[in-house]
């Protein structure tokens, strides 16, 4: 798998751009786990794989001893997952196969730990379906992936907050199917863990920026949004698949981890930076949807850089006319965003930070994270939705 | 501590009735480790000893690595805590340090497992608060223990639900912390793991069964009553407690462990069926309430056999009159529930399960572990509050 262009899986493919000339050793470095051309129909395959794992897995619940002695939470527990499980990409999920597939070296690759490394990937995509389901609760969402929420299906209602434990449930009854005799246990339940509280943190600092604000802007700061990135985001759209793979790894350099970290902080950084700017600035027939993040007066990387350079008056309209659906109000912050130059901001800082994760990764002390993290960066660096 | 009667402490102490009689060895067991008379001050002491391990766990929480990063948030951890741990009696806690104190063998007793045992008692309660956070959600619920329910509390709202995500990841917290190096740390996690899993299959099967409800009262059955009662009460009230303070014993005989979870189900069962008989029959002077179990429509175990003891006209009678609030209708429940002899029936039940309960203790093949069931059981049996 080490050959296969795993970014048009994780994401919609795009090439890279400029960025190649700048570094001339990257597109080397790229392209040394990638120098096999492989055709879409292998790419597909791989896909299929990751998917077709996940029946198994959900019969394998059903049928634990615990869960199968009341059939009818059987069924209700794959009704639940098989409802939240579907739409959507994926992507942490197969970012987490991936993770170990490439990370692995090729000599050490096992069909046992490719097959755990898809397990694990389901467990991280169950982890995200658990704070979906919570977190439209809590925002009071209609809609997700063009079908009701889940709590606003029939017979649901607030019992979905049981769901949700249920989901979480899942996670940890698979990890003891699949992992419970290895001596990865208590690794993935510790990372699973650990993922759990710091997106449970992030989404606490975001939920009372929100709450905070009737025109009082003051938590609307860059540092409380990295922060809140940083936990709400990165750790398990970045950090927690890749730390998954790794855990699979045979003989990890343990020089690599902290590095590792920062590269996937900064990875969620500028995941979460870019999403911010193409609910704005995102070309709709490319994204297919409406961005409406000024509309809901979403903390995002705009509103925040936007205070940063405002001056008193500026301000003042920010407050005035921010988190309003009228549409000259969303004119106004529009055109104060401009005013602002914020595009040209945006564009300084995603370069910005691209350059400071393309020299962290070059310093990696392994044979293989560089190429991994390098084809990660490539499916994010400019994109367009 | 063999020789303290513990069950003052679990709930308020009562004395063990008619039931010495019958059983004539009983008394001797129950008394087997508690042949000293010990004075209030010191089952006081014990009782403190406990809740002073409290702010020591919230410290080191908030000092943990992961969460000390954000002040705000460890701030935040802590009131959640200190909030949602106050009131109640804390009986499950107190129910896992006195396991390990009364299932260990004298000479094995260590200072470093009694204090495990208290924190594993308040990781005991940690889960409760957990459930009651979003069961309060679920249910729509106003006060708890006197005071506004969290969710209720300014500045929460539902902001709650995250809240209980981070009570439980505080229990894993603390778990790492308490026991990340020791032989017990698999033991435990999978021990809250299970409980989560039954607990949240148990609310499950309780809110279809609340929400099915609409003058339709065909999920109201004897077996799916106890299939609740099982799952969402049993199994963190007693079931685990006893095995977390089981987990700490050195040489635990395996073979008790199928009787054990038998007697900890059916110390659940009895418990729930006497808290549903005190909230409609209990006397309002000592239980400190008024009971609404009729007029909130909750699928009790008066409610499961009042139909199944009914004809079809009181079956219709019920449906008309249950779940009404107006006291002519709450009367008339009452009423049927007089003629259905219900009061007597509950009798004969309750002595039903104490019996087998006793015969299942006797028959356990250890030292220690009939003396502490047979003190729970005296906590239990016959309790008027």
């Amino acid at each position: 798998m080490n050959n296969i262009k795993f970014l048009r899986l994780v994401s919609k493919s795009r090439l890279l751009c400029g960025s190649y000339d700048k570094y001339p050793g990257l597109k080397k470095l790229v392209n040394r786990s990638s120098s096999t051309s492989v055709s879409i129909s292998q790419i597909m395959k791989e896909k299929e794989i990751f998917h077709d794992v996940l029946p198994g897995i959900i019969d394998n619940l059903q049928a634990s001893r615990k869960i199968s002695q009341l059939p009818e939470l059987a069924s209700w527990i794959k009704k639940v997952l098989e409802s939240n499980l579907s739409g959507g990409k994926h992507s942490r999920g197969l970012m987490t196969m991936f993770a170990y597939e490439m990370l692995e070296k090729p000599e050490n690759l096992t069909d046992e730990k490719l097959k755990q490394s898809r397990v694990l990937g389901w467990c991280v995509e169950m982890l995200q379906a658990y704070f979906i389901v919570v977190d439209d609760i809590m925002d009071g969402s209609t809609t997700r992936r063009g079908v009701p929420c889940w709590y606003r299906m029939p017979n649901v209602g607030l019992g979905a907050i049981n769901d949700s434990i249920l989901i979480h449930c899942a996670v940890m009854e698979t990890l003891e199917t699949y992992f419970g005799k290895t001596r990865h246990f208590v690794d993935v339940i510790r990372l699973f863990n650990e993922a759990l509280l710091y997106t449970s943190m992030g989404q606490h600092l975001d939920y009372t920026t929100a709450q905070h604000t009737k025109q009082d802007y003051s938590l609307f700061t860059i540092d409380r949004y990295e922060s809140i990135v940083q936990y709400k985001t990165s750790c398990y759209t970045f950090r927690l698949p890749v730390l998954l793979g790794l855990a699979l790894v045979q003989d990890v350099d343990k020089r690599m981890y902290a590095d590792i970290d920062e590269i996937c902080f900064k990875l969620g950084r500028l995941f979460q930076i870019q999403d911010d700017y193409i609910d704005c600035y995102g070309d709709e027939s490319v994204t297919g949807k409406a961005g409406t993040d000024i509309q809901e007066g979403k903390c995002s990387w705009l509103a925040v850089t936007a205070l940063e350079h405002s001056n008193e008056a500026q301000k003042h309209l920010f407050a005035k006319y921010y988190a309003s659906k009228e549409p000259e109000h969303v004119a106004s912050i529009k055109q104060l965003y401009e005013d602002l130059k914020l595009p040209e901001l945006y564009k300084e800082k995603e370069t910005e930070i691209y350059e400071d994760i393309v020299q962290r990764v070059r310093a990696l002390p392994s044979e293989t994270a560089p190429g991994f993290f390098f084809k990660l960066l490539e499916t994010i660096y400019k994109r367009k939705h």
